[in-house]
């Protein structure tokens, strides 16, 4: 069970995120492409930054959208989303590879993961964005209680998925992430070491209405925006030992 | 004595270039990269069009000014310099290899073109961005009478340079370009079949001052911005034929 | 019956619609404000270009998307709308009045006009940010079936509407234009001249079923985005004489 | 003498500055206008915070440089000046008003406050941007020890100066901030109060050498950043009373 974590998103002179805190204790790093935050020179650092932990390094692309931090929904067409996908990824992965790196994997950002998710005609996109990029690379999405329809989509284009949980969010019973606008939906420490534990050694999570719901997680979506954040990270990594 | 040309210029809804009209006619292809012009989507189709004529891609990398076209001189620092390149080099050269093609060289554009031929410190970052690329890419310069010391600049970080003639802008004794707002400054058409003859025949120019200046050329750079300037590259290929 | 036409959209390097060549022929020139076109350089010109034909100033306020020209759709939130609004008709307002000129109105652009028409949330953050304006501006909408209820919405927060009916556009019978991907949604010069003036001297048009649907429209809507169009100006223009 | 500082300095996702920490112990509120920093939704919430503790505002424009943080001179022309500072200038007015507030005067940031102290023809292009604003607003600039010949170009153009001073920074024999890369360049907390002190006093300030420099400032510039920064503003204040 690999610990994946957002980062790179500081941009220009605005700093985000505990980068160089959480980095030593995660295995993948989701970096920002300067679409949504990031700019070349964040993406440099953050790059160097994950080389030092050898971390393993996915491109973290999004909308177009700065200043909403692509967490707008925005109705881009099928090739306008493969397009703009192929110009982050690409940025990334010359960048990485300049430094002595290989993108490893992708995992869309904020409004684009969630369309992704939520319509179909996103996700066929951004299957496309990958399956056509060309080299392999994988494609990180939500473990939900359809893994195996997203799968049977992803093999008929040739894309291999990595699926990931969130160790701190409560799962509705269709294996959907409870709104954070609901009571409840985001776990207190103790239940989330206790998610995790059970992720790991059942392979499922207790939904909001006690339900058992199989859930087969290839990685937990960590976060290292703040130091409670990295002592989180640091308990889980401790569990996971 | 290869033709090269500024490609995918367009942006969004703005059309500019007879892109298609001029890429049957010349041998390589300077591609913008989102900077100053071009978008993932206008570089996607440039690069097919690039494809489909077998021309040479290269990356046309900018200052970041999309509204000043990238012809506003920017004061960037040695390392905002290298990523920036890198960012746009790494765009450009993932999405050419998704297109089946394969980034050859790159040349700067507007007044990152220009500070590079004036400023030592700029010719340095731009050299640094192409040496520390995780591939051997050519950099494209300006031929000019001191080329030879571009030359050795290059070889001590592992640079190949491409030097590139004008075909219709009259050169100064010391192998500059006559800035724009002198008279003369552009050549005619019959002035420019004869400038293109003689740097082909005897690898020399004659300046503004009627002096014969030595100008070893590896490409010639022409236009595509509209109908009169296809023909001047039509008339061009004819005579190196 | 006003002729408004949307202008200003050229951007930087890239132009756009023949402005110089429509300005004579128009009464109200809608100016975009930088967010899906237009910059402080065009905005400038085009206020100069409007003083100097005389003619009315409305701003012409997008979504916050260059590269799409404002025509996708961003699930902004209503302060988002509201606050994006008032900084690009701010900007507008100010330059037009350093220039001899006082705005007059406002008609939103692309996807946001769309959505202003579909969705009853943007419509009424649209409203917001124009009764919340420090000066009193008129809203620009589309002439429906449904003008009172849009009347009613509008009046409540102390905004009068200008509804503008489009020249060229086929009407549905609920008084929507046709799509443009349906046959026969864009008219010829011939029925074109022809709706104008049933519009003028009836107050209807006839939809594409054959029916007589009233329609009270203030302004017509015409382009300038070349010559055929400019053509079209002219001749609505005589006719409406 | 009043105390200004830099605010509205975050953007979308990205905090920068203890604004509301800030904003009680200040008179007059430098705006950020969307360029180098401040959104649409940062500009409303900052004017929103000055007008609760009846704060003067002022636009703080910048060259168009959001990655850079506006720190990076750009080689605009007169005109491009103009009319770039009048959009922002006229994007923050329009909002002021709208919050029943009047905007009262303009401070250039960063690179161009730098190039407008150091480059005639930008403190010229600066000086006509607030001339042709259709009302009458003040420019701040740099108090050195040439004020009387920035006052009289000003006057020549019929716009009013504010000269700032900076408690913190020490201050070379010809009237300029020793550059931060020098030692001694930003002062202790004990120095910036005697500094302070001096200028209310006497009029005057201690130069890098030793030297009294008569120095007549309207204002002194303090920051918001952490705070640190805060706790120096509170001692001014006091020190004021």
């Amino acid at each position: 069970m690999k610990l994946n974590c957002d980062l790179g998103e500081s941009f220009g002179s605005w700093q985000m995120g505990l980068d160089s805190d959480v980095m030593p204790h995660i295995d993948m790093a989701n970096i920002a492409c300067g679409f949504h935050a990031g700019d070349a020179d964040v993406m440099a650092k953050t790059l160097q930054l994950a080389k030092q932990h050898s971390v393993i390094v996915g491109a973290h692309p999004s909308y177009p959208d700065l200043q909403g931090f692509g967490r707008r929904s925005m109705a881009l067409s099928h090739s306008e989303i493969v397009n703009c996908l192929h110009y982050q990824i690409a940025a990334l992965d010359g960048m990485a590879q300049s430094a002595g790196l290989s993108l490893s994997y992708v995992k869309p950002h904020g409004a684009l993961y969630n369309d992704m998710m939520g319509k179909p005609a996103v996700f066929d996109a951004v299957l496309d964005a990958v399956a056509r990029y060309y080299k392999p690379l994988k494609l990180m999405i939500l473990a939900t209680a359809e893994q195996q329809q997203y799968r049977d989509l992803a093999a008929a284009k040739g894309v291999t998925l990595l699926f990931e949980a969130f160790a701190d969010r409560r799962y509705t019973d269709d294996g959907k992430l409870t709104p954070r606008s609901q009571p409840g939906a985001v776990l207190h420490a103790d239940e989330m070491l206790t998610q995790v534990a059970q992720l790991v050694k059942h392979g499922t999570v207790t939904t909001a209405t006690g339900k058992q719901l199989p859930l087969n997680a290839d990685t937990l979506c960590v976060h290292g925006d703040n130091q409670a954040a990295i002592a989180q990270v640091q308990q889980i990594r401790a569990l996971l030992k």
